[in-house]
This record gives C-alpha cells, structure tokens and sequence, in this order.
C-alpha cells in the first residue's frame, strides 16, 4: 500500500494547493472569461473536481449518486449535450453555483475520494489518481496566468498577493550568456521509465540531429527592447507570412502585458501590479511568432524539441540548481540569471521548431484518456522546459507541452540557436 | 426650495431602490455580461451613480476632486479614450472595482449630493438632479431585465428572490377581449406640460389618424401558443424578409426564456424559476418580429405609437386601476387581465408599427443631454406603455421607449389593431 | 385589343432597352460581383426574363416546358431549393450560361411571349406583363448602378461608353436656391389612379403637416466639399449612433467614387471615368446617414415622404420641364440646376427622413406578388423622385424607392428642409 | 551558351502551355474567384507574365518602361499599396484589363524576354529565368485546379474539354495492394544536385527512422466509400480536434466534388463533368483531416515525408513507368492502378504527417526569393509526388509541396502505413 499512501498524501497537497492559488482572489475575480482560452478560476475549482468525481467515484462505486447532476454539464470541458438540453452552458457567464458552492462540491468530493482510497484499491485505479493529479497541476499552472489574464487586463492592475522583494532579484548577479553546443550524432528522446508521464511522451526513439550550439541564457527583457527599437514589429521580413497576417489583424506591438508609458515600457506582474520593466530577467508572454521574428533578427533559429532535450540531458548536472529556482514559484515571474549556472529548465516555456506531431510508435489510448493528447497534435507548436508557474514536481524533461503559435498568455519565451557550420 | 426638498427626497428614494433591487444577488451575479445588451448589474450601480458625480458634483464644485479618475473610463458609458489609454475597458470582464468598492463609490457620491443640496441650488442644476433620477430609473428596469437575463440563462435556473404567490393570480378572473375604437380625425400627440419628459416627447403636434379598433387586452401565453401550434415559425409569409433572416440565423421558435419540455411549455421567472406556463398572462419577451409577425398570421395589425397615445389618452378613465397594477412590479412578471379593467399601461411594453423618429419641431439638446435620445433614431421602433419592471411614477402616456426590431430581452408584448374599414 | 397592343409595344421597348443598356459592356464585365448588393449584368438579363417565364409562360401555357429548369435556380431572386439539391447557387460565381446563352434565353422567351400576346389575353395577365416592365425598369436602373460599381471599382478607371460633351453642363446657367413652402394642414397622399402603381403607395389617405420649407434645389458637390472641409467626417455631433458606427467600421471620408488625389476630389462618372470634380452638379452616391449628418451640418434637416409629396403636388406645373431632363438619363449623371426651374424630380433621388412603413389600409398581396413589398416594411428609409438613371416613363410623385441607410451606391441625393417657426 | 539555348526554348514551351490550359475556357470562365484560395485564369495569365516583367525585364533593362505601371497592383499577389492608392485591387471582380488585353501583354512582354535571351546574359539572370518557369508551372497546376473548382461549382456541371475514353481505365487491370517496407536506420534526404531546385529542400541531411511498412497502392475512392458507410464523418474517434471543428463547421460529409444523388455517388471531373464514381480509382480532393482520420479508421498511419522519400529512393526502379503517367496529364484525373507497378508518384499529391517546417542548415534567400518558401512555414502539412495536374518536368523526389490541413482542391490523396512492430 505503500505506493497508494503516497498519492493520498499528493492528493492532499495537490488539491489543497489549488484552493490555495485562488485564496488571494476576490469572489468577482473567480467568474469571468475575458477571451477563450482564458477560464474562470471557479470552472478551474470545479472541472478539476469532476474529473475525480467522474473517473474514480462514479466508475468504482456503485450506485453513486452524483453531487449534482448537472455540474456534469458545467463541468465537463467538452461541452456535450445535455438529454433534453435545454439551455447552453457558457463557462464565462455561470455566475451559480457561487463559489462557496463550488468550494463545498470540492470538500464533499475529496472527502469521499479520501475514504474510497482507505481501502486498498488496485493499480489501475492509481492510476487514474495519478493522471488526475497532474491534470490538476496542468490546471494550477492555467489557474496563475488565467489569473493574470484577469487582473492584468482590469484598468486598476490589482496586484495579486503581497508584493514579492524585488531585492531578491538584486541577488543575482547577471551573466553573460555562452553558447554550448550538441554535436551532429544519433541521439535518443522520449520517455520510458516507470514514473508518470502522458502518452504523447513515448515511445522513446533514436533521432539524428546535424549539430547546433544554443545560449546557456534565455533572452531578457533588454534584449528584446533592442528588437522593438529596430522596428521588429514594423519589418517584414523577421516574420512568417502568419505572424505578419496577426501582428496586424490584432495590432501587436510588444509582448502581452508590456504598455508603453511616457516612451518608457512597464509590465503587469502578479506580484507587483504595472511596474517599471526589469530588463534582465527573461522576456515572457510572446507567441512562437514573436520568437520565430526575434531570431531571424538576431539571425539565429530556435532549438527543435529533440535538440532541447538531448542538450537538458547533457547539461544536467545543472539541472538540480535549476530546479531549486522553482521551489520560488510562488513569486510568479522569472528571475534573473545567476552566476555559474545554465537558464535550462524553469523560468518559462520555451519555443520550440517543432510541429507537435505523435512520436514513431505512438498508440492513442482508447476512450476519454486517448483524447487527452493525441487529438491535438496539429497546428500547435511544442514547448519545453517549464515555467515559474509551473508546478515544482511537475517537470520532467520529456515532458511536451503545446500551444497554438499565436498563444502568449503562458509564461513563454525564447532561448537562441544556430547551426554549427 | 419645495421643489429641490421634494428632489432630495426622490433622490434617496430612487438611489435607494437601485441597490434594493440588487441586494437578492450573489456577488457573482453581479459581473458577468452574457450578451452585449446586458450590463453587469454592477456597471449599473456604478454607471448611474458616475452620472451624478460628473453631472452635479464635478460641474458646480469648484476644485472637485473625483473619487477616483479610473471610474471615468469604467462607468461611461461611451468608452471614451484614456488620455495615454494603457488598456481598453470591457464591461463584462470588469472583475475590478469589486462589489463592496462600487457600494462604497454610491455611498460617497450620495452624501455629497445631499451636502450640496442641502444649500439651495438653481433650477437648471435641479433639471439635471430630475435627468439623472429619471435616467436611474431606466437602469433599474434595465437592471431587472439584464438579472432575468443572467439568471435565466443559468442551467440551475436559480430564483431571484422568494416565490411569489400564484394564488394571486387565480384572483384574476379571466375575461374575454373586446375591441375599442378610435375613429378618423385629427389629434394631437407629444407632451406639452411643466414636468420632467424626454426631448423625444416634444413637441405637441397634430396627426390624422384614418381610424383604428383595437383589443382592450393584451395577447396572452395561450394565444402565442396558438401561433406556435400552427408552424408560425416555420411560415415565411407571416414575417418581414428582415424578421425571417433573425429567426433563421439564430435557431427562434418561441420566445426568450420558453423551453419546450417533453412537449410542455415552460418559462423562466424571477420569481418562481422555472415553471409551466401560465397560458392566461400576456405574452412576453417577444421581439418586433415575433410582434409583427403574429399580427400578421391574426390577419390583423399593430398600433402606431400615434394611435397608442391618442386611445389611452381616450380611455384614460380606467388609467387609474391600471397603474395600481404598477404598485404590483416587485413581482417582475405580467399579470392575467382582471374583470372589467382594460390592459393599457403597465404590464409589458407594447411593439408599435412606428420607426423611432423626431416628431415635427424636435430640437436636439446641445452636448451630452443632446446625445441622450437623439442620436438613436434610426432603425429602431418605438414601444409604448411600460412593464411590471417600469418604476412605477416612471411612466406617461407620451413616453417614448424604442429598441431595435430584434430585441426581446425587455418585458415586450403585443397588442392587436385593425383598420376600420 | 388596344391596352395589349400598347403593352405589346412596351414589352418590345422595355425588352430591348435592357440589353442596349448592356451593349457597351465587355463579356468579362457581365460575371462579377463586387459586393453583395450588386448583381453581375448577366444575372439581371436573365432574372428579368426568367420572370416573364415564370409569370406569363409557365403559369398560362399547358404543358410548358421550360427553357432550362436550372434557369429556374440560378435566376430565380430567392435561391430555392432544387429537390435534390447538389450544389449551391452563388450569383457572382455563375461563369456558366455565358453571356451569349443568356442573350439566346432572352430571345427564344420574347418570342414566345410575342406569340402568346398575339391572341387576346384576359386583363389579369396584361397586369402581370405590366407588373413584369415595371419590375424590369427597376432592373434597368439597377444594371446603370450596378455597371458604375463594378467599373468604378476597377483600377483601370474604364468608361462607360462614348465620352459625354461636358459643354451641355455649361449650358446651365447656374441659379441660387431658393425656399418654397408647404404651409401646415391636412394633405392627401398615395395612389389611387387606374394606371400601374406599386401596392405600396395605396391607399391614398389624409396627413396632417406642421408646415415646411425646403429649398427648391438639391445640395451640390460644391455645398458637400464645405462639409468635408469643416471635419464633418470627424465630428460626430452630426452623426446618428448607427451612422458613426457605420462611418468609423468602413473608414468613410466621402462619398463613394470620390478619390482625393494631391489634395483635389476627382469623381468617377460612368461617361469620363475618372475626372475633376464638378462642383456645381447635386452631389450623389450618399447613404442615408451622410445625407442627415450633412443636414445637422446645416442646422436644417431632411423632408419627410409626406412633406416631399405634398410639395411635388403643390409645385407641379414645373415638373413637365424637370421630366425632360430624363430623356437625357442616357447621360447617367447628375445635371446642373437650369435657370428658372426647380430641381423636382430625376436628378438623384432624395432620402426623406421617413422609415418604410405600410400606409393606412395597406393589404399585402396574397402570393409571390405580395413579396414584392410588403415584407422589406423594416429598417429601410424611404427615398423620393427617381434619378438619372430611372426610365422616363418609370417615375411617379406616388413612387416610394426605400433602401436601408447605408447603401450609397443608387444616384442618391440631399435637399434641405426646415420646419416653419 | 547551350543553357541559355535550352532554356530558351523551355521558355516557349512553358509559356505557351499556359495559355493553351486556358484554350477550353469561355471568356466568362477566366474572371471570377468563387474562394479566396481559387484565383481567376486571368489573374494566372497576368501574375505569371508580371513575374517575368519585373524579374527579368525591369531589374536588367536601362530605362525600362512597364507595359503599364497598374498591372503591378492588379498582378502582384502581394497587394502592396500603390503610391497614391485610390482603389483596392480585389482580384476576383477585376472585369479589366480583359481576357484580350491580358493575352496581349503576354505577347509583349515575352516577345522582349527573346529579344534580351537573343543576346548572352549571366548566369544569374538564367538561374531567375529557370525560377520564373519553374513558378509558372506550379500556376499551372493551381490554374487546372481553380478552373475545376469554377467548372465543378456551377450548377450547369460544364466539361472543360472533350470527353475522356474511360475505356483506357478499363486497360487498368486492377490489383490489390501490397506492403512494402523501409527498416530502421539513417538515411539522407534533401536535395544536393546541380539542377533546378527550391531552397526548402536544402540542405541534404540525415534522418533517423524508426522502419515502416507502406502501401504501394493508393487508397481507392471503393475504399474511402467503406470510411463514409461506417460513419466515419460522425464518430469524432477518428478525427483531430480541428479536424472535427473544420468538419462540423462547414457541414462535409465526403470530398470536394462528391455528390450523393439517390444513394449514390457521383463525382465532377473536368473531362467528363458530373459522372458515375469509379470506384477503382484513387481518392483526390481530402483535406488533411480527411487523409488522417481515414488512417486512424484503418488503425494505420500516414508516412512522414522522410519515411516517403527514402521509400521513393528505395524502390525508384518503377519511378520510370509511373512517370509515364505523367504525359497522360492532360487527363486531369487520377488513374487506376496498373499490374506490377507501384503507385508512387503522380496520381494525386499525398498528405504526409510532417509539418511543414525549415530542413537543418536552411538559409532562407535574401530579398523577394527569400519570401518564396521560407515564409510559410508554420501551420502548414508537407505533401509529396505530384499530381495529374503536375507538369511532367517538375517532378522530383526531394519536392516539398505544402498547404494548410483544411484545403482540398487540390488533386490530394491518401497512401497508408504503418510501423513495424
């Protein structure tokens, strides 16, 4: 029992933990949607309890009543039809169940899961426990920038919790970035251990790579400036003929939550409201086409998927003071490179040039959990690494993470790359 | 100083009534805006008390400082530019000033409207005070019908507050319509009067009216039934080219808030939720097309707004059991004809078949009052009479309401007319 | 026999004059079609004749069998279903029947129509022949418009047809304007001849006016670039809420074919193509918005169609000389107001500040007919006159033109009125 | 000077081909843009002709004068803005320049290009020729394709040439796939050569693969009517979540040009118009979506374009029969599989599951040539082979064709595979 003593205690830590990110919000601030890819926070609070309601109570238990019946049809993410439907669901409108209503659907259910899981119950069943804890991490990590979407797009720019100790990013004495390099070989990628890990990560595979040498920095904030002052947005010739054609359908000019003030540029940051712009730590909030431009302009590439993971993997020994960084996740912005280590994993999701495309030997599962990956892999771009707001047991370095190319509302950003000649 | 004592009193009243209507919701309720049309009950509160801040306190109070420069660009309702504008207001994503904070915001500006009405002001300064008193009173019946619309359009079908007696209307014992007449001739409409009326109500003029009957109630739950029933919206000779391309393009077969249930009616109610219909009150929450498009399958026709005015102000001696209905509209829904009483004001607002236009003479206000009525005329078609959610010293028999043809989200009804032939 | 023998010699007029109105197009001017409201010339030569088809073949000769029961689709105005569907029509895609096909139709239908007129018909059908020409006389006007667009869309700038001699504008001695009157009182208006008429101008029935003044010729080019030079485009005190709107979504800046080159109007006419502005000819080509917007402009406002009608009525004896202009719309653009005379009629036509409303007693048609015009009775403004683009024999002081209030592609024009104090 | 000879006479060739796939059109057919992806012939004429104008002509003439200095509005595909713009270029309603003056500037301008050939010119100016011929025949193929999609959505179902003897199918003695196999291991692909060859197929590189198994036979329309019988556009297991969003929203419920009258389905095809579907014949006209959730119903796959060109290589002794194929292409419709001989290239253009995205070592080219191909690589899937409508010397196995997973009028099909287990 030792393996299911461990997920009740995860699943204590993760569930609390997701209450946790919401404590700081105001009842207002858990309803709305201001664009589509951007939930209410309560939706988050109660679509991560019906997964558990749905795929452990009411598939092993029976006769299971369920908490309301129609929180299947708020709840569940696909939007189905309801028998006689008679209404539809619009998550950003549904201002009942209250929140307090949908904090008590969370305490009934987890109370429940708690005393399902007293029992020894068998490894499929674990299974799912485990699946549905890191699906709710994925949603932590949406909770924080869908929270930032929501309060930094409000004209007040609330903060989100108490100010973090900018003199903490003083700590850190700035670098100059390196370059190090992987050469042309036969390499492998992909997952095949034990742990959890999604469908989309195997099967573990050879690739040939033709050798690339690639910043041990990500590129900041200061750099960045330097491309909007040579007119990146204004020039064509930086951008793919897609980037272009959004760029000025949606009138991009910097990165999402970046104004302009007085010819100075200041951010939205949870921690700190607008805010003059640090220009040293990493840029964020920029769309794979923001970082496809800002490389050509600095005539460099980004990295493919497999070129970053067997570059983690080489460069690894580093990978532990990496990690250390996110235990900080709570301060919800990244952080200034420290002296004598690599910017590898942790501080945002980085681009890749890869098409998010199944592996050779990918078998999409059968039923709801096959539909989880597998049916997203087309016009998404995969990114690697992980963020400040990502869960700190969360990262795995073949873990694939993907979005549309003109998404920015994740913390996103851009490590550089180019060719050994 | 009666005239500013009496206005000091209406004012309370009426601030007073604007947050009573509220006080039955959650917090939730108050930030969501699920159609364009309907606003946020809390951009009501704040929108209506910013009115008076800019219109009295700003523009008579030397050196006035405002409660917070922000809410100039959150409760206009013009969305005009911030002068280095950072970010665009949106309404329904507002999460921010928080429902305690825009309290806080009408309890403020309240006590300084009572301060500065406590000296005797002039009478152009007292005109304004009755504008916006007559304005808070159009946004407490927009109040009421976009809280009908958030709550109506929540799977849970939630009740606004405690349920209302049906037994009260079984009071009502139902009689049969009868037709009323106003023969040809000349007459004359508009308001002519000392007390408070829209621009749009002036001025008084004469019209020829070629002679009209018209029923003395409204058409009932039943009757539309009928229409339904008898593939009304399936017919496409009964509606305008315009009327048949609404209901095609947005899937109408009913009106707002009807659900077909295992073949039986069902409507939405503030008061009871959910509930089978009463088929003996009047129909409502019908658009123009709808209105239009019944009358026609009646072989019969609407009233013009000119017709309207002149036979109420023909039948006015039964005005009187009429507006005691009004007294009634804490109970947000029609009510069934009683004995020996005409349905002419009060229970819905009346589609006429009269385009919204100025009447010979109208001279459109200078500045913002100009922008109030004036700039609206066009393409959309004048109501008249008043609802169960018209405040109830809100209505005058020349008053003239006006929505677009589509619109049905108002307490709309209909009533039908002949020519005589 | 003597009113189908006339009607015979109309129908080979009309007929002809269709296809004249074509010759000077090339085959590639007939597919196109640029925007929705305008249809390629080879749809109009064929719906035309797809009407006689439909109305006097079909419905009146036994076992007829049609000319090509696809024509039935493709021609048809309100794109039907075919039984078995297989494909959808699209207007302004139909490369197929060409031209020279289309003309064969137009042939092999006159022919078979002459043939059933040559024996004696009853009067119903003689109404639908004459319902038939006036329908096509619409069509005409709408071909000259509809050609305009199309080539004045086009970056080449083509002409029409042979270049007009712009010495016959000079020939116009120009004359200010001047104010006549309609005092207040009660007035008839609407049809009630034996002649052809459309049912919308029925029944004739008493108006009560309060009395006008309006000038007795229509606002120039000259008069309109005063108002472009004063911002008028970009003071939106003059505009409608729905007119701003429409102004700012479609970047408007004048009306349309006005080109502002090195900062001096050019116009396109269907005669010289591209050229300077003549500032002394009525303006043209404005919705219904720009002609309010430029009458608040003035301090003035639009005449209502009653007001239009009753004032034609009064100032008659001069419309014989206006009538001769017509016989010169073959020059398809608007002429300079003559010495001593009014600018009545058939220059442009006149937006009236009236909606498109049934008149007293109307009844719609039963049928195809009654689709004519019953069912457009919403959001459109009615227009008066006719232009130099409507068929000699087509006007009538009764004829009620309505458009919504955007469209500006027609010959539409503006004259100022104001109420008598 | 043998180059410049050969290329000469590959320069009339070429160009004359062009207008001879325009020869069966009536002038009404060059005009009209029924989709945004579909171009008028006229606008092909024009663009391919411009091309060399400006390329050739302009850039190495001294005081060069264009044929007419508008054509670089109305014919560059990049609509940029002309100096003082006072229209919009809108390709599919440009009735001018004609048919005959458009031919007439083929004339002109190719009568110059041999004048400037007669005489040495570098190699340079050769190599921008032999671009500008191969940019023409990919407008061939779109010229075929568009003009099947103007032919095939017109309700009369016009042949665009002379019947085609569907006898010759019957010469196919039809066989049953079989299985052909690449094993894993290192390959190199990518283009090396001397000859002709577009930038995205640089620079030759390895690649690893994981071994696959093939068919060499193309998937039938037989076989893609057992897809639709068991309900393959209504179970959502085989598709993409866009895949299914793309189906749903635009109603598909088989390919483009398929019609199901009476149970039973017809294809539209340019040489015999709208006839009985051959079921022995390969499937064209899917979309990505299509091409992949065929696969998935089959429990295969669809190769990568790595596994498809080293499988191409591999077994590229039969590449000279199917090549023969090619000269048939003025059939303009796939064909049946002959005995022993693979179906590898020809017959239809193949979706591959890669995105299309840069090769290792790819340099996009400076200037105009860079915007060729390089900048369209995002959100879009590689297909290999080449088509019917494929010019027979524009084949090559290293040919990166690449267009959004939703288009389908393009000749595309469907090969399955699998890996080896």
């Amino acid at each position: 029992m030792e393996r299911q003593e461990n997920l009740l205690n995860k699943y204590k830590e993760v569930r609390d933990r997701t209450v946790e990110i919401c404590n700081p919000l105001k009842i207002e601030d858990y309803v709305v949607q201001p664009i589509e890819d951007v939930s209410p926070p309560k939706w988050h609070l109660g679509h991560t309890t019906w997964f558990f309601e749905v795929l452990i109570l009411e598939s092993n238990i029976d006769k299971y009543r369920f908490y309301n019946k129609k929180y299947n049809y708020i709840f569940n993410s696909y939007y189905e039809s309801l028998g006689e439907r008679i209404i539809r669901v619009d998550r950003g409108n549904l201002t009942r169940p209250t929140v307090e209503e949908v904090l008590h659907y969370r305490e009934i259910i987890d109370e429940n899961v708690e005393i399902f899981l007293a029992e020894k119950v068998d490894d499929k069943i674990l299974d799912l426990i485990e699946l549905g804890l890191n699906h709710e991490q994925q949603h932590q990590e949406l909770l924080i920038t869908d929270i930032k979407y929501i309060l930094g797009h409000n004209l007040l720019f609330p903060t989100y919790k108490l100010k973090y100790d900018k003199s903490l990013d003083k700590l850190a004495k700035l670098v100059e970035p390196d370059f190090l390099k992987v050469n042309e070989g036969i390499f492998e990628v992909g997952y095949d251990g034990d742990d959890f890990h999604f469908d989309n990560e195997e099967k573990k595979h050879k690739v040939y790579l033709n050798g690339v040498k690639f910043s041990d920095m990500l590129v900041t904030n200061s750099d960045y400036i330097g491309f909007i002052k040579d007119k990146g947005y204004e020039r064509f010739e930086f951008w793919s003929a897609d980037g272009w054609g959004w760029l000025n359908a949606n009138g991009v000019k910097s990165p999402l939550y970046w104004h302009l003030i007085d010819d100075k540029f200041y951010e939205y940051t949870l921690t700190n409201g607008l805010q003059k712009m640090n220009p040293d730590i990493p840029v964020t909030h920029v769309s794979f086409y923001e970082a496809e431009a800002f490389a050509r302009w600095k005539q460099m590439r980004l990295l493919t998927e497999f070129e970053w993971e067997v570059a983690v993997n080489k460069y690894a020994t580093d990978l532990d003071y990496n990690l250390a960084n996110f235990q900080g996740n709570n301060l919800f912005h990244p952080l200034a490179r420290k002296e004598s280590s690599y910017q590898l994993i942790g501080d945002v999701w980085e681009w890749t040039n890869s098409a998010y495309l199944p592996y050779p030997g990918y078998k999409q599962a059968k039923g709801a959990l096959g539909e989880y990956n597998g049916k997203f892999m087309i016009n998404q771009m995969v990114l690697r690494g992980g963020s400040c707001a990502t869960s700190s047991n969360h990262f795995r370095t073949s873990y694939r993470n993907f979005f549309q190319p003109d998404k920015r509302w994740q913390f996103t950003g851009i490590r550089l790359a180019s060719d050994i000649e």
